[in-house]
């Protein structure tokens, strides 16, 4: 798990650009570092992305409630970072990440498990987990 | 490389979510399909979605100059896509492509090449060709 010291974080978040999307958000690509698959897009925020590498677990700013948010917080789903990669403008994440149990809270491995085919979407992803199992109260 | 007829196309469209970013956009992540590595990130409305799905080339919608643009039009550095997915609330996109040339306008194979690491930049990637050569008028 890679975890960055203060000075660290404060060079790495003036490089990047938080000017692009309302709310000073960038999007955030996580990628699972063993086998490469694309496991989620969410986005981020400062406060989002200090938390990240301040302690190497994923942390995002959440559209719909307005608040930030670790993932895994309450599945045990959570990611560890491995590598953290800002592209040519500075202005998305990459994050490379050792993933616990499974990126979806709809129960599959990736969120990213709706494919496009012949009219219609075919599912693509394992399911894991049951949600109902995972997120009762 | 995948192309979608008309009726295809508008039961995609349906599905995903535009209403999340202002001016209808959704952020499409694009993924080598040879080698699974992170190329870009950037942003499509439906115009976008609609062209790569009807010509099977990666189309995207430019936030700074406001208008839709063909990935690789000046370069050649085009992208063949080969698989279209949605995630679990349909408003992000994955697309699995083939990669002509390279994917970042400034020569390197993939725009994520900013590693943060020890405090600094780190670059990642290979540099596959020279940009004032590509882009000379």
């Amino acid at each position: 798990m890679k975890k960055f010291s203060q000075e660290e974080i404060e060079v790495y978040l003036k490089v990047l650009d938080f000017s692009k999307i309302e709310g000073g958000l960038l999007p955030v690509v996580v990628q699972d570092i063993k086998t490469n698959q694309i496991l989620m897009l969410a986005f981020s925020n400062e406060e989002a992305i200090r938390k990240t590498l301040e302690t190497g677990y994923a942390y995002f700013y959440s559209r719909s409630r307005k608040m930030l948010w670790k993932k895994g917080e309450t599945s045990g789903h959570v990611q560890e970072v491995e590598q953290v990669i800002t592209d040519c403008d500075s202005d998305s994440l990459l994050l490379k990440v050792k993933q616990k149990g499974a990126a979806c809270h709809k129960g599959y491995y990736t969120c990213f498990y709706n494919e496009f085919d012949q009219g219609d979407l075919k599912i693509i992803s394992k399911k894991v987990f049951d949600p109902k199992e995972v997120y009762k109260k």
